[in-house]
């Protein structure tokens, strides 16, 4: 059970949750899902909660690999821009790239769409993106749901309104399920670019530049080169194609990991005990974010904690290997590079010198 | 990608839904979801969308077979009743459910709960359910997501308000799948008791017993022997156990219907050439519904589409085996009956002649 995606706000007080009281329900909540790993008699959940996706063992080879996610509050610009064909994609792609940073290969995706009301159009172009998103993520959707649940369903415009839920699942061969157990100190960690904000931070993101800047979903703006709207929906990458070929080469991998909610944080969840990391060569994040931190005056760590800041995906692999997983994401039509390196440290902190941050799993503080 | 369940309405007019637009919209969607079918180089997705549950043949044996559901508009009655522990059941019930009908074992369940904020207990009652469920339906959940995303969600009552969605994932070995084909003339229709509602048709059931009749949620109902909330939140059976002990038995299974949305219409989903089915032995259904066809004054046709009237869940044998499921059934702790049989015809229709309907996948009418 991953902690909500969704926390898009500045701080939790903010919002009006109380983060502790918030934790210790997880905690409670995780404790009660921990319980059924051994409901089924013929498997076993090799993994724990709170990793990228889990695997289950069915005795035989390969193991399946399964991991479930929201298109959280994205849907929201989609409804005020009235073009609902790309968030089937990020859909897609909030499950398939966690399920491939336990090295799992997706098979199949099912969707679950939630909405007010069934309107011809509206469920074409939802399911064009996830039909767009599955050849992209080369998955099947062998089925999926339309639940017509009016009185549980808002949304900003006009409607018709609804919430986007999709499940992946994968194979794993036991002997290359990756878990990131196998990192060093003085591994590489490539980073792979993001096309933007993927589908993380948009409370933070609509408030910022909707509501604050007043800047209008139609506009175009300068400095990105497009309109607020294009901006905004731009589709979460899919990584499988290239993770793929990269764990068909002869390249060790030794973690992967999805950037999503918590940003660069993410790559913690990789926890070896007494391995950190040094992010020292991160590049430009994108112009959105940059007009995001400064229309909002939001401080870097919240930016940092919030968004993937440029990066959606990070793959730690032998320092000698690197330039070839760099080289290998560029064939394949994402640019990536050696953003930093794995270090010893019994913190297990993320380092960002550059941006003069520490971080640990739930926040960054300045340095 | 089956229908939605939730058209918990007394006629598509009434709704504002235009039942033709929104065929024509799920005939384009669905036709978007299959030409994902070849869209994994190394599966093969073996059955149509519109079937309890698919299943996709990754080579080996066994298949994996997936179905995905939520909870639907029940979940307002948990939040009026301020009663959050059984929903989960109800969720993992729907989906597991659905994968007997394919002859598969469920292994594991994924949930995602989008919900407007994540407040302590709350979260603990949901999952404790789901814990419940996973226990019943001897699966693992080994992950699931907590979405927060206050506004996409609405509910009733003071909140905190959620949907609840799940999928759950199982293996059939190539030569035990059920899709009904084999289903004969003559063959037996056992069904099994539902606990009552289950989780459908609670759009006309709050409408007519919260509004119409003007019934409190903690009123106690001399029909029901029990409060109007003990009654609706009653958890939907889980045949998972029973299905399994009948799947090892000698006993020749030729098809299993989940009674869901649809009622009794869900049998027509074992799509054979020229077979209908002919039910002259349903019994009584729980004082539930006829507490709602009284108070809503709702048209017989109308019921048995929107209820399972007492059943809640079907399964076809030869007529010679049909005592045997029944006590087998009954073993397990469910109630069953032999309610009618398969019969030839080329129409395809699901006959109630006690009733006095005829229905087709879509709704009844008067015989």
């Amino acid at each position: 059970m991953s902690k909500e995606r969704d926390r898009e706000v500045r701080s939790y007080s903010e919002a009006g949750v109380d983060q502790s009281a918030e934790e210790k329900a997880m905690a409670k909540a995780t404790d009660l899902v921990r319980a059924t790993f051994g409901y089924h008699p013929g498997s076993r959940v090799l993994m724990d909660l709170g990793f990228f996706a889990n695997i289950v063992d069915l005795g035989g080879d390969p193991c399946l690999a399964i991991a479930t996610d929201s298109v959280g509050t994205k849907i929201l610009v989609a409804e005020l821009a009235q073009r609902h064909d790309t968030v089937g994609i990020d859909c897609v792609a909030m499950s398939v790239n966690d399920l491939i940073c336990v090295g799992a290969e997706p098979v199949s995706f099912v969707d679950c769409i939630s909405i007010t009301d069934v309107q011809p159009g509206i469920l074409e172009s939802i399911l064009e993106g996830v039909r767009e998103g599955a050849q992209r993520a080369e998955v099947s959707v062998p089925g999926g749901e339309v639940a017509q649940v009016r009185e549980l369903i808002r949304g900003e415009g006009e409607g018709p309104h609804y919430d986007l839920v999709g499940t992946a699942v994968g194979i794993v061969h036991r002997d290359r399920i990756l878990t990131g157990e196998t990192v060093s100190p003085g591994d590489a960690v490539v980073g792979v670019s993001s096309t933007g904000l993927h589908s993380n931070g948009y409370t933070l993101a609509r408030k910022v530049l909707l509501e604050g800047a007043g800047l209008g979903l139609e506009e175009r703006v300068p400095e990105l080169g497009r309109s607020v709207a294009e901006e905004l929906l731009e589709p979460t990458a899919i990584y499988v194609r290239a993770v793929k070929a990269l764990l068909r080469s002869e390249i060790e991998v030794r973690g992967i990991a999805n950037i999503t909610g918590d940003g660069l944080l993410n790559l913690l969840r990789l926890q070896v005990q007494g391995i950190g990391y040094r992010l020292d060569a991160l590049p430009e994040p994108h112009p959105v974010f940059q007009l995001i931190e400064e229309e909002g005056g939001v401080a870097p760590e919240e930016m940092y904690r919030v968004f993937n800041m440029g990066i959606g995906l990070c793959v730690v692999a032998p320092a000698d290997a690197a330039e070839r997983v760099v080289a290998l994401f560029r064939e394949m039509g994402h640019e990536a590079a050696v953003i930093g390196q794995a270090v010893e440290d019994a913190g297990q902190t993320l380092r960002l010198p550059k941006q003069g941050l520490i971080g640990e799993l739930g926040g960054f503080r300045p340095a």
